[in-house]
């Protein structure tokens, strides 16, 4: 097996290869807009998503040709969150990743339709039978609903709304769960569910297995990131984290103090191998990505 | 067989119905964006792609059930697209049928999500094996992805590009219609193909007849509607439609004259009704449905 940095390279490659083929060439008409749409697809990220399908997929023996186009899908649902978030009327952030943010580099309206058709590529993409190879279809339709009801009211973008709601508010810890478990958890656990569905069968309790996993290392994300903003804070605004405790928006720190949410990380990333520790090895490269996830701040 | 005033009224009320059992009640969290995506998709519109699905199904004989599903998502397709249209970076509508649009009854924030999640929750839909009984899961996987195709950059959102680029510019009657084909023609033709796909099994010869129809019914469509355009602003403005030749945005009465323009609609009406002609009485409904949509002007 080889180390977790350069399977992770090689998968990022992939991903990057693989979204380059999928995604609309500049020079097909309407060309602004594939351009835009490369532009907030390509060249950037960790690829966490596309990296949780294909640890699932590794360890439920799928192939990875069928993994390849449903991580390409799921990295196009993000990417076109991500537009949409930076959108004057959301976040209004002019920066994602150290590049010019969507709208930014083009417009608000291109922006708009960016999102949506990156949305729509990505139902394309997960129900085209060239690129899942020899999954049966009632298998590849559930794929295509898992995704569906992970992006939507009750899933991802139901999480934007409740984000949304809960500036300026003081949330519980509960409350702040509740918010993320829609916002990023849900995209994040269908992440790797696909990865589990794209085995030619089913295991149902490796299904069940990574299930558990994936919830628990998708809070697990999100209270890492409000630690690193917390720290990132301290360390270049010279302020302590914790004064941040009822800023405007509430985060893991703010709620619980640093060390609690460094201690939740930590319970959440033994959670997360729990129900992967019957099998050995074999969940190797899961235990890897969660390490990857959650080591940043511990 | 019911005249076709009666028809439409059913299919309209029965639309509203499984549109409202389908979408999410508004007490359930997130309860503001429920109850945004509700007042966007139920209330109103002449449900003119459902209406197509449903005649399509009818002339291939498929489950009334089956086709319910596709049309819903075909409607709530064409209401996200509305939402997001009437957007301020968009067209920035404030009224839609006579009501606040989305974002004026709501905010822009929240109208980008209800756009967002409408078309997570048509996918959701026209996945689902419990709405669609018993087609076989390759047909419903070729549906979800004529929906994604029709919905994405080389479909109805490529169009919006296009007709966004295109404000100001003086079109050519063909770049006119290249917009126009992308922008409502790809989900009229992708609702009445969606009619024929619904039934137990494709019957290639009416699919070919259906497309046929469907393409020049969607051009026939726009026609009309840039001449009741002219034709109001004649009657209402006192000012002669033909002088809205070159205005900011080009359409078939500026790029052709009202004359020229009605006898297109009316060549497009004929074309439509060509590929059904051989199937006699049986595509009658196909045949009511085009002239509902083509006889506001003549």
């Amino acid at each position: 097996m080889t180390d977790f940095q350069s399977w992770a390279r090689a998968i990022q490659k992939q991903m990057e290869d693989v979204l380059d083929r999928t995604l609309p060439q500049t020079n097909i008409a309407p060309q602004r807009l594939h351009e835009a749409m490369r532009y907030a697809v390509l060249g950037g990220g960790k690829r966490v998503r596309a990296l949780l399908t294909h640890a699932a997929g590794e360890f439920c023996q799928a192939d990875q040709e069928k993994v390849n186009a449903a991580a390409a899908a799921v990295e196009m649902i993000h990417a076109y969150s991500l537009v949409h978030d930076d959108m004057p009327c959301m976040d209004d952030d002019d920066l994602r990743r150290g590049k010019p943010s969507c709208h930014k580099k083009f417009d608000d309206a291109t922006a708009l339709l960016v999102g949506d058709a990156l949305q729509s590529l990505a139902f394309q993409v997960i129900s085209s039978d060239t690129n899942t190879g020899d999954i049966n279809t009632k298998q590849q339709l559930a794929m295509v609903h898992l995704l569906a009801i992970a992006s939507g009211s009750r899933g991802m973008a139901g999480g934007q709304a409740i984000d949304l709601a809960s500036v300026g508010q003081s949330l519980t810890q509960t409350e702040l769960e509740h918010m993320h478990i829609h916002k990023t958890g849900a995209l994040i656990r269908a992440a790797a569910l696909l990865g589990a569905y794209s085995a030619s069968a089913v295991d149902t309790a490796r299904l069940h297995a990574i299930d558990h996993y994936a919830q628990s290392i998708g809070l697990a994300f999100q209270v890492v990131d409000d630690i690193l903003d917390a720290e990132a804070d301290t360390a270049t605004l010279g302020k302590t984290a914790g004064k941040d405790a009822y800023s405007n928006k509430p985060t893991y720190v703010t709620i619980l103090g640093l060390a609690r949410a460094k201690q939740l990380a930590q319970e959440l990333y033994d959670n997360a191998l729990e129900p992967l520790a019957s099998y050995g090895t074999e969940a190797h490269r899961l235990q890897q990505l969660a390490q990857f996830i959650t080591q940043r701040s511990f």
